[in-house]
């Protein structure tokens, strides 16, 4: 993982990538922080005042004219490197019922949740692709290139057994079948994509109740995407090791 | 089914369905027809010039102020005996890959796919549980009261081997959720929710090379319908007989 791109990094797991990959090694060269406010994102601010590789941008996921000068500012940092990771982190949740859920929260869960991921890949793919046929790495897997999709276990429709969440529910779902579509589509260009649930984490969307801290979470995931290869394209993960995939 | 609600009849399965219900035997006392342009839908007035039980009415599923006056009109219909069973059938099919496909088509096939049966649904629930209610059939069924999901075989996640269709895919897995959610959400009232593959059937949208016609597809479909109950409710259903649950 030489180079990473990660939306939704002001706080909560998206920030959290940030700073246990700002400090991995072998050092990535570059970190992608990205987010709607720069301004007012002082937690992820502060990563990138002590760690020179984290540079953070704006991306408004529902506002597509901010991807462009992004995708140009990345391509002219990582030159012929390319994009290795895509963390399609950015998110929205929504708690309503069927019966109560507006069109706003709707609209606000899919264009977040799927359309911004997909639509925000597309504008990525010739710098991923460019980042895995120069990696020199051979084999699918994080250090040639990978789009990983944060997704949610509450994405499963199989386990879906309390009904609500009207809107989320439906987003990650559709989440799902965009990772599964895209990994065979980019299986000719060896790009690894992963639909992965964080788990239960205590983050703003999660509550102070949740099960697991940001630190924990993360640091699994980032062991579960190291552990990735050709046969885990496509797949709808749990954040467990060993690996374990879920029911769509 | 002594009142049902069909969307996109206008042409293909959705007209193909008006044309059946009218005729079925015992005689529904309501068949309510909606589409997005009633005045350019000759081949479904039609079918409502001999069958006075037909209504057609306007609705277009991205614009939610349409959906009010049908409930209204609906409502002052049916009064006391409610809605039976609605059919949310009206659906775009999007033909193009990831690396292409424009937000524009994006955003239509969540619209017109998911957040409009899910609004419109919201919308009818009221007297969609005054039917359940006053039919004074005891167990699960349409006769009882039913929410169908038109989905399609492109929205089972685990099947998808080929990719493309972008949107179409991601639009169906999302209406798939929605069918498990509200079902669950509905097992009080004993209404029965449905997510229904009608098959590859040469419509405007299957093309002329598809393995069967409207007639069959929905002869079928109607027939599986009404085998429905309490174990299926929340199902994503084949279009074949005996019934057979696709894999989400």
């Amino acid at each position: 993982m030489r180079t990473i791109l990660v939306t939704g990094a002001n706080r909560g797991i998206g920030l959290e990538f940030v700073r246990q990959l700002a400090r991995r090694k072998p050092t990535p060269a570059f970190i992608f922080a990205t987010c709607r406010s720069p301004d007012n994102a002082h937690d992820l601010r502060a990563v990138a005042d002590t760690h020179t590789n984290v540079k953070v941008l704006k991306i408004d996921m529902q506002n597509e004219s901010t991807y462009g000068p992004v995708v140009e500012a990345v391509s002219n940092m990582v030159g012929e490197n390319g994009l290795n990771v895509l963390i399609n982190n950015a998110g929205v949740y929504s708690k309503d019922g069927y019966e109560k859920v507006s069109r706003e929260m709707l609209k606000d869960s899919f264009d977040i949740n799927v359309i911004g991921p997909m639509r925000l890949t597309q504008a990525f793919l010739p710098i991923l692709k460019q980042g895995a046929r120069s990696s020199k790495v051979e084999s699918f897997g994080v250090d040639r290139g990978a789009i990983i999709n944060i997704s949610s276990g509450f994405g499963s429709i199989a386990s879906n057994d309390s009904g609500g969440n009207a809107g989320y529910r439906e987003s990650k779902a559709a989440l799902n079948m965009f990772s599964k579509g895209l990994s065979l589509d980019l299986k000719s260009e060896k790009i690894l994509v992963l639909s992965q649930c964080p788990g239960w984490v205590s983050t703003r969307m999660g509550g102070p109740h949740a099960s697991r801290t940001p630190e924990s979470s993360v640091s699994d995931m980032l062991t579960i995407f190291a552990m990735c290869s050709e046969e885990h394209t496509g797949c709808y993960l749990r954040n467990h090791i060993p690996l374990e995939v879920l029911p769509y």
